[in-house]
């Protein structure tokens, strides 16, 4: 056996006593790994330490050094979120549907667990307890395999969650830790379909694409977005200006922020010179096409056709002035990864038009993208958010990270 | 561009025309290809008779030809199955949930087609029909690439199924063919992920294995059915031998079919020579332990270990006697492909732990496991059955063939 084959197999002897555990045990066991964050902080930032000292050798840039680190107070912030969990329904065993057939057999259709979940992320630690209590409340176990760049720090809560999980009664294999960050490894995991049931990469479009391209353990996308926000000619210029802002500057590193700005040409005289002058109290970048730089003059640069295409996740923003809704709706369509996009306008043809025909996760109609999240859709807590179709689509809470079992009972129905 | 990238292309056009379609024009080009079928049954029996020439030519198997072979009986049976499909609910723009935010902002998750789906299946033509409507009516364009046994039927099926989609004002490229069964152009199908949402394999193990293992489109597995039945002590042995003698003899080719017979010790004695003589009358040849061939006899052929890991679509059962319903369990985890299990019990634990314990799609008490098939679920129409955990589990009806999407209305809402 591979140490990634003895990993799953550890899990899938793991999964079964949590799969039975009622919700008491799991909280219980949240409760101790809530309790084990704080109590053991000290040697978790000394580990996180280690990780920050080679960062800086290393040359990371002072933004990721800031993802990376942990101190007390943000061990007391990821201790609080696994708090709040235990408060959050447990979707095991909701019943989804029933009926009972004419033959008198009864189905009922009942949420279990995946079984064992592989997450795959990069650097911040903080994922490292977030995956790992989303996965308990919901029973399935899990193989965590972080970035490198956080292995002290993860390897480190990875133990301290194992053995809060042992006394809180159940197998600490529930959590195991990947403790080998070589590509090939990696690679082995995303192949691993004997054991587990789903893998969860999150992190930068690279990540994705070499989970998807070559995991043969069925994925769920997350995280990559080109966002797109359209100012209607009919828009409320303050209101278009105020999303755009809101979208673009009050956190650009995460997904839902926004990173192209489409203005229709009826308004874009007015529009771009004050949502230019918002923009500047951050020093947002513009790249737009030539009709924006006619109007707002040689301060934009040309966008080139690669920048409609850019996930920037920093202070820049391609901007392109279009004929109608449905030039942008086309723009869109090509450059989209299908996250979050909004629309402002007080047309009600276009609004309809707009959340019809635009094929993301999350469409908004004179809304922030910045809300696609799942706290802030009422989830509670969420693993990621989803690009994809299959099985789940845009912020995926608790329930999103379960199955579903037919249970059929007869008294000796045949066909 | 490839071949397979310009069906691609086509498809992604054709699905937004179809994405906006109504209900009743959905069900207008339903009854058009209904219609021609019935019309075009001379043309299509004429194709499907040079299938039948080369099957002969190369010596496929008569029940192998029985599954190809199309009459007018065949023809009209698919045409009353599209019929049907009409009849059915559009699960399209159907609201799964929504809720008001604190902030004001309105959530509503709708259901969205998928997109555009790819169809691998194998030699029964009637699939080319049952999978383009399914798709036709919830929204998807689709990519039928069947087995090349059935060339001629599914080339013909498809164009009569295109004209008829022209003839109700939609594009005809919402049902494509792969005019190319070679391997090299089903991989590159596979591949697609830039065109196609969501691959549907239909077929034996070994396809399912080859579209999961080359894939990076999203898969749902479907069909490989290792179903067990486990007699308890407690069973009533009537029930156990008409329940046992159903699930394998009824229809052993169908995934849902039994393969496995476990039985408790305490029963074995009087269950085993009692469901031996009901499957005698089918010739079911059993492939037994050592305790079962001390009860029945050396009539019964010594099991092997892969004898417990083979889907025999035929007239052959494995039988083991067990020690207790917790090493049935433990065997069905070691063996089933998580399609269907049924207890035969009278014992109110037992059958709870049962259900609890067995990691399956649908799992019986007490009635047969041919039942796991959408019609019988009530879901009017299936695509499949499928046996992973993503996205859907068990029969897929329309519901299962769609995606959501998160539509936000605000009034200017920030975060």
């Amino acid at each position: 056996m591979t140490y990634i084959e003895t990993l799953g197999a550890n899990a899938v002897i793991a999964k079964k006593a949590l799969a039975c555990a009622d919700t008491r045990t799991k909280n219980n066991a949240l409760a101790e790994i809530s309790a084990a964050l704080i109590s053991n902080c000290a040697e978790i930032i000394a580990e996180n330490a280690k990780d920050l000292q080679a960062a800086r050798e290393n040359g990371m840039s002072v933004s990721m050094q800031d993802r990376l680190m942990l101190n007390e107070d943000r061990i007391k912030g990821i201790a609080s979120a696994v708090d709040e969990l235990i408060k959050l329904e447990d979707p095991i065993g909701k019943i989804d549907t029933g009926s009972v057939r004419p033959n008198g057999m009864r189905i009922t259709k009942v949420r279990v667990p995946m079984g064992v979940i592989g997450m795959i992320y990069e650097s911040r630690p903080n994922v490292t307890a977030d995956a790992a209590t989303l996965c308990l409340k919901t029973g399935n176990a899990v193989i965590l395999r972080g970035g490198k760049e956080a292995y002290n720090s993860n390897k480190c809560i990875c133990s301290v969650m194992r053995k809060a999980v042992a006394k809180a009664g159940l197998p600490e294999d529930i959590i195991q830790f990947v403790d080998d960050t070589t590509r090939e490894v990696t690679t082995e995991l995303m192949k691993c379909s004997k054991y587990l049931d789903l893998l969860i990469p999150r992190g930068g479009a690279g990540l994705i694409r070499a989970v998807t391209q070559n995991a043969t353990v069925p994925v769920i996308e997350t995280g990559t977005g080109n966002c797109h926000i359209y100012i209607d000619a009919s828009a409320d210029t303050e209101m278009g200006v105020s999303i755009t802002d809101n979208g673009k500057t009050q956190r650009p590193s995460v997904c839902n922020a926004l990173e192209t700005l489409l203005v229709h040409k009826d308004i874009a005289e007015e529009f771009l010179p004050a949502v230019k002058a918002k923009l500047d109290e951050h020093n947002v970048e513009l790249r737009g096409c030539e009709e924006t730089i006619r109007i707002l003059g040689e301060c934009v640069k040309p966008a080139a056709e690669e920048d409609y295409a850019t996930e920037f996740g920093d202070y820049i923003m391609a901007v392109k002035v279009v004929d109608s809704v449905d030039e942008a709706i086309e723009h869109i369509s090509r450059y989209s990864t299908g996250h979050s996009e909004c629309i402002v306008t007080n047309d009600l043809k276009n609004a309809e038009k707009f959340k019809q025909e635009v094929d993301s996760a999350c469409v908004y109609v004179n809304a922030s993208t910045r809300f696609t999240d799942g706290g802030m859709f009422g989830f509670g807590a969420e693993i990621g958010i989803s690009t994809q179709k299959l099985h789940a689509r845009g912020p995926m809470g608790l329930y999103e990270m379960t199955s579903n079992k037919y249970l059929i009972d007869g008294n000796g129905q045949i066909r």
